[in-house]
């Protein structure tokens, strides 16, 4: 991952305005058919919603209970965070996140947070709006429960590979991955066929039969 | 599943006046102790609730990537749908259902949708205020993940045999299936111990022991 | 567990000032790591919450279908419920609670439940505002379902072992059980832990970094 | 399912000499890449193999404690096998199958039996050598428990629909569904294979680096 | 538990001589349809099997780290197992028992160990040929990962309520608890039962259909 | 991992002699609790085992269906072992390992392949003792299902952090990573404390009592 990703803003901002079901649409025409998180991860409170370039962190059970160096490389991951990132952490089994790390991403421009693990403080995370996706809640600190052994590298997020730059949408509906390299074709077929949505949508609402509906415009 | 079975519409009407509990109680007490699916079926969003008679599906992991006929057998089911229908689908493990098909089986008068699987389009489903039941949300299409492989036959959803005709009741509480040949029975010993409990419930709310009120009133 | 247990009115309402996570940090930091119960008991609506002194229920499947006193020992425990009092259950597979035993403890003083295992009608309860804790709900009653097995003894409650006495709060991070003999150190540790993360928050809106903040303040 | 499929003897005979890795990988090239069984269906006992003509049954937890007619269709299916059967039944979570069914079946000619579900007396059935693959074993009868909804019928076994008349092989390392009208093409072409892997065996016995194997001969 | 119970030897050996489907059956019959453990308790090894009078334990999750009595009350209740018990523990996430311990138990007279967990030194323990049933194998000490509670209570495990001085029969179909006070009259049935299959063996040996033969016998 | 470690090959041999239990609660003793694989990962056949210096595989459920270059890195990673190399596998959901990629392991002197996930070609490996460690066995190919995106990267396996470099037993018991800079000292504890649990197993042997054998010697 040596050379820097592009990173343009109008890609958050169109990602923002599209929805996960439509993304994982268009990832499946062309042959993505794997990049949508398992259900397990889902939305902190009703509402949440984010888009934004994955930073990656490789969580895992801790291997010291009081290490020296106590939260250590997600601190420092926590740090690095720029405008219209998102933070995606590997499968961990306790609270990886909590409202003081909202407050401290926030203020460096972190869009939300996907963490195939759990997350604690939710009414004030909540009351701050923060997008968290995770598993669950559970109010124990990771101190001597999960690691971070590394980051911006490569991890599996619920079943997806995320690579360091991805662009990350996250919605009621489920968390989707837009490899890097895809994202200008995925935003632009997306936006295309949410217009052939509110055609069908429309007809339906008319009364027209789904199997006529889909025979005639290819769309469900 | 030759003869086409009685579908009074007061017994929707009635069934949906009632709540799953106390009608798994009357089915307890005539002998059918399993007519409630599992709890990982849940309402996709708070309040839903349905009662109408099954319309069954037999739901499957895509045998192939692309169909010839993409969906087919899931459009025929839907386009068949009457008023009072409740849509129910055997296990699946991606979205099996949808807005644009919501859209359609509310025109046709179906009254919700049960399903062991997954739904997609959350937030525009809670603003139809359509009833869906499911294990949980996942944005990908059902097209090459869920196959149709019959429907309007006997199959088995969240633990629970459900044939076509079969009546059903999903709130917040869960989902029970009354058989067709008990629905009469049902309805009436249910209406009769809502009145029941209503005399206990004031009783508690006065103090009586529990130990008590059973003693006296058997309902708990 | 002979002798009566201290049960001062004032560990209650100090209790339920705080909050799961800061309960759980110090308790951490007394080396007891294994008090929240694990992730899949949880609040049955939004903004339940709860303290108290445990008591607690040995639940287990019914051994015959249709005992001859029915319910027996769980009506019992709850007829023994007393102001200030957590109901706790273990382990159970269908539903334990209902709202009219709600109704019946709330009477007696009982300030929630707690249950590893199921419960049912969930909009009176709602309705009541009764905070009941649980894996899910389920509309079948436990009559021949679920039997208790014993009551005041020393229960595993999702992964947590649970003495008669212990003080408990339920929040929407969690459950956590403080055991007896360490309440009053608890209780004042946490008091103190919130000023401090009252500090830190204040420093990360400002922009202080992360790594910074807790070298600074030992606290995230 | 009106018309008798064939049932060629020969298919059943090379079916046998194949094992499930290979028939695997040959449907894989047709496009059929979800036809084995999920892993958790394994051998009752080592070395049990079989391979057959399905014959599939429906099962459900049981609807009833006592049934007018107890195991009633479970034993018409029994009744009705023929020689180069396979039984298989769709999920179960009690013993579907025991020795007396075994000795049965196995008078009738059927090779073997594959259950998403459980079985029981085991050591009878492994001295025997008739093969039984399922989830597992327990000790308790079927009756009350589980219930035959249908047979011959599509089924859902262990995530691969399996229809009457579908080629089953079940060995050691799993169970695959050759459906019926790609029996001859599978089996043909996985013969083939055979004889390309004992080539590639040779050669990285011999030291080829496997990277250099796949480029040469395409086969790993 | 104040009164000691009946402990005839002749119990134990009658029982051994069974096997634990026959033993259900009868408990089914008497209404204990929920005698057998889940599957997920197994032999340790192949042909492990074991009967004798329950000493229960109720396992936890360690509630410190490092205890000031390290294994206290685990190893209580080893050095007081008598000739014909059966060592029974409640769930368990870590190794609960260990070749040492079988050596301590096997010199008392224990006939094995039936454990809702874990269990380590698998070879040395099959070399000793000491009965072990349990979830599967974990090479951790319990030490700071499980603590015994209590023993001699009832206690649930895989699903089953065992009380001290109940008859465990484990096999390789499972494991079966019978309540001590049905002991005589299970015992009496099961070696009736087990003539009868006797004779319904022979008959579908020989060609009989399992209709005809659940029609004639009453028995399969 | 820039610095190639230290791979004294009689740290393979002293590890290969000792057994997973011993080596875990040595690693206790020096605070790293958190070693020991999940009880998930299980040998293929009876009596496998295997030690030696792992190189690392990071695995997910593949991207494409149908890549350009096949199985690219993972035989890239296979080509590459070295004689006392382990190969260490992350979570996947298919099989990861079969028979022609053991042979060509063992010809490079490969000791083993651990992996949190499946493998096939089960009686050939077995022929072969060739050992493998894995969740279980699936007959499909990788190909499509499982990709290799990184190796010789930290990765987490059955819930522990692996390294490049770290020593791996795995035995009938479970898996036990020991961390590369701890080696040394884990291996002399480890091979003294086998020397004090043959004294322990004599006594009790002899009819010590658990109490006093712990109380005087220290270990059970």
């Amino acid at each position: 991952m040596t050379t820097p990703r592009q990173r343009p803003a109008a890609w958050v901002e169109r990602l923002a305005a599209l929805y996960s079901p439509v993304v994982c649409d268009v990832l499946d025409k062309l042959g993505r058919r794997s990049q949508a998180l398992g259900p397990e991860v889902r939305p902190l409170f009703p509402g949440a919603r984010c888009a934004g370039f994955a930073v990656t962190v490789l969580s895992a059970p801790a291997r010291v209970l009081a290490p020296e160096q106590p939260y250590d490389l997600q601190l420092t991951a926590i740090d690095s965070l720029q405008p219209g990132d998102v933070l995606v952490s590997s499968r961990c089994d306790a609270a990886f996140w909590g409202e003081l790390l909202s407050t401290a991403a926030r203020y460096r421009g972190c869009t939300g947070v996907v963490v195939d693990g759990y997350c604690r403080d939710t009414p004030a995370i909540r009351a701050m709006g923060f997008p968290v996706f995770c598993r669950g809640v559970h109010p124990s600190d990771s101190l001597g429960r999960v690691e971070t052994v590394a980051y911006n590298v490569p991890v599996v997020c619920a079943g997806v590979v995320v690579e360091p730059g991805d662009l990350i949408l996250a919605d009621e509906d489920g968390t989707v991955v837009v490899p890097h390299d895809l994202a200008e074709a995925v935003l632009t077929a997306a936006e295309e066929k949410v217009r052939g949505e509110n055609v069908v949508r429309q007809k339906l609402a008319e009364g027209i039969g789904v199997v006529e509906a889909f025979r005639r415009y290819g769309i469900l």
